[in-house]
């Protein structure tokens, strides 16, 4: 996939240059591809269905923080297909511009998840007004349009450079281990012999014991689930979709007979993608 | 528990007056405790631990946009009890001050929950600004004091009164069984005989299988699991604590046993709660 004419594939990420989802793309495709900043994480998954991209690079998962459910709900939604993964050490930076210092600091714009993910270092600082912002790199483009020393951002270094701004407080991010997984969504399923991770999503009739019942098939099949996600089917309170990840090959008849013995275990069963795994 | 001299009890929530968990705190307790709002989920659980409030209320689900993964994350980090939980429909409206009509609206104020639970509607005005706000309540306090016919917030009815402001749209969220499941916590555990829900939060071994195997000591026990969550462990990327709810008495022998064998074959184990369902 990735040595096909390169020059020509259009890749789209959810942001602004500078932000954490172009740098996942640019690691997983490398440089030579051009990229798209989309505004939502819906936009790519239009542009992709309308051909006006060749493939999406989304996050799904922090390894502080979580899932990204509004991802998790779009692939539910929409067709497309997973087809690579990437894991993105993200650090945050809090920035000003140029001639601000700490002290000057009077309010910070990030994405919430900057927030979140930097929230032992911002209760230092409890009197800082902490204003959400649609992405980490939009808010640094923000306190460089408004000139302001008591305005800060917290996003990347790409983004500081990007947008001018100086570094106040270097790696505030709590937890140092901070990673973010990304996924590589294309309009066609792709798959090769080297793919070893599979994701689905189902759901079960409402009754005792259903979800049970589906999960079993990975046990008497010997297969290694990796992680599952609930999340809430809208029109049916308190009934979930099971987004759940597991090690093998679709083409492999262990596999196989899970998926087959699942599928009637299930009231709803999709395949998400089956790709090579980097966790 | 509720009828033990209320008058007496203080019980905490998050938000301002007129906030979706202060009507839940009413719909538990009835309107003879004492109220207290607190700034955020975490100082609930601060105040219940030095004593300043008797019990807190909080959301941890709702049946559109799924988990309200912050209070998972503090019921693990906290010691305290879950001790009941009740279920509010919520009905989101847009509102603006007197004498503004929905032409005149151009900023909308909100939680990022009300924005989310309310985006078809939105979908109609893509030229709004949507400014994410502390609280829904909190939102409609801030289009009152500012007093611009071109602000509005997305709040509930009560809200609405409180600050004396115009509803504008009536019931905007997507989903017409929008319903927002809140827990009471407590300093001591609490259950009795009519405790028909157990929760509780565990992880397991990182190895192959390891999740399924204890999971397994419900279905051998015939318990009925209800719900699963996965939250991420911050200092080990891409291992979770799982949060299961699942249907029984603790004092019940079919419950013990499996709950003995789940200790055995987790890393982590920490009940967090029996008390009477509502869902």
């Amino acid at each position: 996939m990735k040595d096909e004419s390169k020059k020509k594939l259009i890749v789209g990420f959810q942001g602004v240059p500078g932000s954490f989802g172009e740098e996942a793309l640019l690691a997983y495709f490398g440089d030579s591809v051009c990229t798209k900043a989309l505004d939502t994480f819906e936009d790519i998954f239009k542009k992709l269905i309308g051909q006006e991209i060749d493939f999406g690079v989304l996050p799904i998962e922090n390894s502080s923080t979580g899932a990204i459910t509004e991802v998790y709900d779009l692939l539910n939604q929409y067709d497309c297909s997973i087809i690579g993964e990437v894991c993105l050490p993200i650090q945050h930076h809090l920035m000003g511009i140029r001639g601000a210092s700490i002290a000057d600091i009077r309010e910070v714009y990030s994405h919430p998840q900057g927030f979140e993910q930097s929230s032992k270092f911002l209760k230092q600082y409890p009197n800082w007004k902490l204003i959400p912002y649609y992405n980490t790199a939009k808010s640094a483009e923000w306190v460089q349009k408004n000139n302001q020393k008591h305005m800060g951002a917290i996003a990347s270094e790409k983004a500081a450079k990007l947008y001018n701004l100086q570094i106040l407080a270097f790696g505030i991010n709590s937890n140092q281990h901070n990673t973010t997984r990304f996924i590589i969504i294309s309009r066609e399923q792709y798959m090769d012999e080297e793919s070893d991770k599979i994701s689905i999503v189902l759901s079960t009739p409402h009754r005792a014991g259903s979800l049970y019942r589906a999960l079993r098939h990975f046990a008497e099949n010997q297969i290694n689930m990796l992680k599952i996600e609930s999340r809430p089917i809208p029109d049916k309170p308190w009934e979930y979709f099971f987004y759940i990840d597991f090690e093998g090959n679709l083409n492999h008849p262990p596999v196989q007979k899970a998926i087959q013995s699942m599928r009637k275990d299930s009231t709803y069963f999709k395949i998400l993608g089956n790709y090579k795994k980097t966790v």
